[in-house]
C-alpha cells in the first residue's frame, strides 16, 4: 500500500468526523469524568466498519467485545470517557454489553451493530445508573457537530483533536483522544474515522491496520501501552466504490493516511505536560526498523528531558541509538531542529545560543541519517515536570 | 549457580572495595567533573580479573579497550568521572590507551595489565593535559581508603556506594556509581569488586556474568542503557582457593551476590530525583522472565509517578503487565507496600489513607503473584520533577 509521506493533501478547514456526509453524533453527560462535562458520545455511520484494538493482555472488556465484531457491518460506536472499564472482571463484560444494548435500543438496530469503547481510570466499575441514561440521551439527540464528540472523549487532553481530508471523490474524517499512557501497539488510545466510500470489510481492515502502523503506532508519549487502545473506521457506503487497485482506493489511502497522521501528531503534541512535539526521522534503515528506532529514541527519558531543556545534547540520542543496537554509528549524520550536530559520527561545532533558540520551537525534528536505504518516522514529546504532576495526582 | 536471595549474610560495617586485604586505591582531581573534586581513581588489586561491559552499539572507547582484556590477569583499573569518552572517534581510542599507559608507567607493570573505565558527558574529548597528570598522582599515592574511590567515580550520585561481605574465609568488597541512564544490560554504569580468593579466569567470568544478571542488570532508573556500563571484579589470590563445587566457591558466590545486590539497590535508591527505592517481586513465572517483567513494571513512567504520588493506583501496574504480555491477569494477586490491592484479579477494598502512609516509606515493594513456579525481582525508583530538572540541565 503506497501513499505519500511528504507533500500530503490539505486538510479540510474545520474538518471533523462529521465532515463525511450522512454521519451523525450525539453526546451527553453521565457524570463519569466530572459532574458537568459531556463524557458519552455515540458515533453513527451505518456501514462496513473495521478497526484495530490494543494487544495488551490486560485489554479492557469493551476491547474484547468490539474486536469480535470487526471487520463487519456496524451502525454506531458508543464511547465513554472517565472510566476505562478495565480490570473489572465479569461485571465489566456485562456492563459493556448493556452499553451496546441501550444504544441499539434507541437507534432501533440489532445490538451486534453497536461497538463500544471506554477510556479513563482502570479498575473501577462503571456507574451504570448514570451511564445508561446518558447513552440513551446521546443516541436520541443526533447532530452533525463532530467537535462535541471530540470533546466528549477527552480525558487529560488539553484540546480536542479532529481532522478531515478530501482526495478526489473520497472524504475521510476523524477524531481522536490521548495524552498519557501512549505507546500504542495496533492502535492508539481512541481514534474514530469515518468515510463515505463503498468498500468491502477485508480491504478496509487491511487499510486501517497498515495505516495504524505508520501513524498511531508510531507515536509515544510515555512508553506505556494502554489497556484500551482502539482505532475504528466506519464507512457509510454513500460515496464512490473503493476497491484496491482503483484510483478511488488510492484516494482513500491517501486521505486516511493524512487524517491519521494529523490526529496522531496532535496526540503527541498534547502529551501530558508536553511543550514540544518532536518528530524523529530515521533514514538508512528499512521502513519498519527505522520507525521502531525512531520511536525508541523518542521513548528515551534522557532525550525527552534534553529537548525539554532546549539542549542540543546529542549524546543522549547516540546513547539511545546504541541501546537499541543500531550499528554504523561512526557514519551517523545527526541534525537537531535543523542544526547539524554530527557528521560521519564526528561532532560539528554548534553555536549553543542558536541551538537553544531552534530547540525552543513548538515542533522540533531529530533527523538521523545512516548509510542505507529506507526511511521511517515517529512522533513524541518532551518530558516535563508537568507530566510528573499530572500522573502523581491522576486519581485524586 | 545457586545462592540465597533472602536471609542474606550480613555486610561488613563500613565495608568497601578496600576491605579485601592487599587492595589499594589512589585518587586525584583532574578538573574534569568540576574544579575542586576528585574525579580520577586507580584501583590496584593484582590478580585474575573478570567483568561485564555494556552491549550498547554506542559503547565508549574504554569499554572496547577493557572488554578485550577480560577475563585475564590485571593489576589495576583506572577510572575517571565527568567525561564518558564516548562518541569521541579515533581520538577517544588513543586517549584510552594513553590513560592505561600512564598508570602502568607509575605502577611499573605492562600496559596490558591496566583496565580503563570512564563515565560522564558523551561526545567531548578528554582533557588529557589535566587527566594524565591526575592519573600519575593517583597511581603514586595509594592507600586503603575505598570511600575516596567511591566518591571519585560519582557523577550525579548524591552519595557514595560501597559494601563488603565476608562469608567463611572469603571476602568481597565493592563500590559503584550510577544515578541516571540506568537500565543496564550486561552491567551497570560502573561497579568495581575485589576479592581475596585464588580463582581461575573462566569461573570468575561466569560468576560475575551470572550475578550481574540478577543484580545490576535487574535495576532501572530511566530505561536508558548507558554507553559506559562496566562491572569488574579483581581477585588478589592471597586468600583461599575457590573452585566451582567447593565450599569456598559457594562462599564466594554468596558474598559476591550480597555485595552486588546491595550496590545495585543503592544505585536505584539514588536514582536521579528519586524519593523511593521500589522493589518489584514477581512470583509465578520462570526466573528470567519474572525478572524481566519486574524490570518492565519498574520502567513504566506511570507506575513510577503513581508511587511518587503515594497513590495505590494499581491500574498502572496492571496496565504495565498487560503491555508486556503477561497472561492469567484474572488470577493476579497484587500487593503494594504490603497492602493487598488485588486478589485473583479482583480489587480489594483499600483504606486510601493507610495506603498513602505505607507508600510514603523510603522503600516500597510491589509484589506480583501469578499461578506458576519461579520468582524474579528487580529494583527501581519513582519519577519526580527532580529527574526532569536534573536532565533538562545536565550539560549546563
Amino acid at each position: 500500500m503506497r501513499y505519500p509521506t511528504e507533500d500530503l493533501p490539505p486538510l479540510v478547514a474545520q474538518g471533523s468526523w462529521t465532515t463525511v456526509a450522512g454521519t451523525r453524533v450525539g453526546v451527553a453527560g453521565g457524570a463519569i469524568k466530572s459532574r458537568d462535562c459531556k463524557d458519552v458520545a455515540v458515533l453513527v455511520a451505518p456501514g462496513i466498519t473495521a478497526g484495530v484494538i490494543t494487544i495488551s493482555t490486560a485489554a479492557a472488556a469493551p476491547c474484547h467485545y468490539t474486536r469480535k465484531l470487526l471487520p463487519g457491518y456496524a451502525t454506531a460506536v458508543v464511547v465513554n470517557s472517565g472510566n476505562a472499564n478495565a480490570s473489572t472482571g465479569e461485571q465489566g463484560v456485562s456492563d459493556t454489553r448493556q452499553m451496546a444494548f441501550r444504544a441499539a435500543q434507541v437507534l432501533n438496530v440489532p445490538p451486534a451493530q453497536v461497538l463500544v469503547c471506554s477510556t479513563g481510570v482502570i479498575g473501577q466499575p462503571l456507574p451504570m445508573d448514570r451511564l445508561l441514561p446518558a447513552i440513551g440521551r446521546a443516541a436520541s439527540d443526533l447532530s452533525a457537530d463532530g467537535t462535541d464528540a471530540a470533546q466528549a472523549i477527552m480525558t487529560t487532553d488539553t484540546f480536542a483533536k479532529e481532522a478531515a481530508c478530501t482526495v478526489g471523490a473520497v472524504t475521510v474524517g476523524g477524531i481522536s483522544k490521548g495524552s498519557g499512557m501512549i505507546h500504542p501497539n495496533m492502535a492508539t488510545m481512541l481514534g474514530f474515522l469515518s468515510t463515505d466510500v463503498k468498500v468491502a470489510p477485508n480491504p478496509l481492515q487491511e487499510l486501517i491496520s497498515e495505516i495504524a502502523d505508520s501513524t498511531f503506532n508510531a507515536i509515544t508519549v510515555d512508553g506505556d501501552m494502554s489497556t484500551n487502545d482502539c482505532l475504528i473506521i466506519q464507512s457509510t457506503g454513500q460515496g464512490v466504490e473503493a476497491e484496491p487497485g482503483t484510483p478511488a482506493w488510492d484516494d482513500l489511502v491517501s486521505a486516511t493516511y493524512t487524517v491519521c497522521r494529523h490526529l496522531a501528531r496532535e496526540i503527541a503534541r498534547d502529551g501530558e505536560g508536553a511543550e514540544h512535539l518532536i518528530e524523529c526521522v530515521v533514514e538508512g534503515l528499512p521502513t519498519e526498523h527505522a520507525r521502531r528506532v525512531a520511536r525508541d529514541v523518542l521513548r528515551s527519558p534522557l532525550v525527552k528531558t534534553a529537548i525539554h531543556g532546549r539542549d542540543a545534547n546529542w549524546g543522549r540520542i547516540v546513547g539511545a541509538l546504541g541501546a537499541v543496537g543500531v550499528g554504523d554509528l561512526d557514519r551517523l549524520d545527526l541534525d537537531m531542529a535543523g542544526i547539524p550536530v554530527l557528521r560521519r559520527g564526528c561532532p560539528v561545532a554548534v553555536d549553543e545560543d542558536a541551538a537553544t533558540e531552534a530547540l525552543s520551537a513548538a515542533e522540533v525534528q531529530i533527523h538521523i541519517r545512516l548509510p542505507g536505504e529506507g526511511v521511517g518516522r515517529a512522533w513524541g514529546c518532551d518530558l516535563s515536570a508537568g507530566y510528573v504532576r499530572i500522573n502523581a495526582d491522576y486519581r485524586s
